[in-house]
């Protein structure tokens, strides 16, 4: 570095700055499509559900964008070692805010059913967890744009808390649906809801260890404290 | 192309072929994961299910090789143009393959449940979707080792039949559900290998087009006749 000329570095940086930009505009649009997606499910929206679903093309192109700079930044640039690393790990953050913001649309399409079927049982535990999973992508993509290490390791941390609750919220809903099957088509659809939630965790995490990544050349452990144990799930009164 | 020196781009085009290679390899790993993972679920296998999940490590360790191939090509070689493309693609077919692998995981380990759950339904749909999945996925990794753009618009298309398939398991898992409370425990783990399966479809369609792209420099359009339309779902009879 220290023999390329001044004006190349500067530019460089100056680039990578435009770069966390368009990430931190396009995390800012995929934090709203979360809390927007949420609020129509637990408010009983439905316009904000439409709103929701016609905003996510929006999230797309933003991807789009992003890769297009990024894949120029590669090509006239040529970055290695950290700053090349840099880079990447923006190409991988935008496919998982992208997926986020998919997930983010799904549960809109799916509130606006649920608003349909009567349903006798409280959202509360799904509120809490729809908070939480806010919180945690908010400090992440604020993580990304003050490239703070200790930020991600926090998020990382925070998503055990995200996926407690999934698994509560899980057994819960199977109860209901045991108990009165007119509960079934609601819970069904609330069953992938908290799994949306829970990838969303999942995505927020990932953004989290990349960024980690990008800034300390260092990787998380591949040990997360976690996870979504419910794939293993039986109740005890099964048939 | 032109002016560099004849063993520069050999040098290139043989990094590449060895990419291809090991994104073949892995493909081949995801490609054994999926067909396993269905076969433990369809003919009641808990010990292959254990042994898919037992695997699912290699394929994230095979990603993280062709990450770190792929980087250090890019450091070393700087590409640009059609050659920088090509790497890129590379590195988010992995993504996907290993996403893939994942789901292929999770299948396994919900089928250990289903197993232990008497079930007085049958698994038929569910058996010709998994087929389904899987030729495609065949068809999309074959087509990434051909640098085939024809192949990889025939499996972009074919993902229509999947995602019917799922609209169908769908309303039929809700059905059983609704006929006999004894079996919606092990309906919920169907509906998610359901969903596992079509989102492999899905990550199989992603491939498909980043391969189509690579090869021509040219996109699919973004409008692909899908999708799971289950996220609207609601039955005549829900209460």
């Amino acid at each position: 570095m220290a023999d390329e000329p001044k004006h190349i570095v500067s530019s460089f940086e100056s680039d990578l700055k435009k770069l966390h930009d368009m990430i931190a505009m396009m995390g800012g649009l995929v934090e709203r499509a979360v809390a927007d997606g949420s609020s129509a499910l637990l408010d009983h929206d439905p316009d904000l559900a439409a709103r929701v679903i016609e905003h996510d093309p929006k999230i797309n192109a933003e991807q789009h964008n992003v890769e297009l700079f990024a894949v120029r930044l590669l090509a006239l640039r040529q970055p290695v070692a950290d700053d090349l690393r840099q880079v990447i790990q923006a190409l991988k953050v935008v496919t998982d805010l992208e997926r986020i913001g998919d997930l983010a649309a799904n549960i809109a399409k799916r509130s606006i059913v649920i608003n349909q079927v009567a349903s006798s049982f409280s959202l509360s535990s799904l509120g809490q967890m729809a908070t939480l999973v806010q919180q945690n992508l908010k400090s992440c993509i604020d993580s990304v744009g003050e490239a703070n290490p200790q930020k991600a390791v926090a998020v990382w941390r925070a998503d055990q808390a995200v996926d407690d609750l999934y698994n509560a919220i899980f057994r819960e809903l199977i109860t209901y649906m045991m108990e009165d099957a007119r509960n079934i088509t609601a819970c069904t659809h609330l069953l992938f809801i908290a799994k949306n939630l829970e990838r969303i965790g999942d995505h927020t995490t990932n953004i989290a260890e990349l960024t980690y990544y990008a800034v300390t050349g260092e990787s998380l452990p591949d040990f997360r404290p976690k996870g979504d144990n419910t794939a293993a799930y039986m109740p005890s009164n099964a048939g």
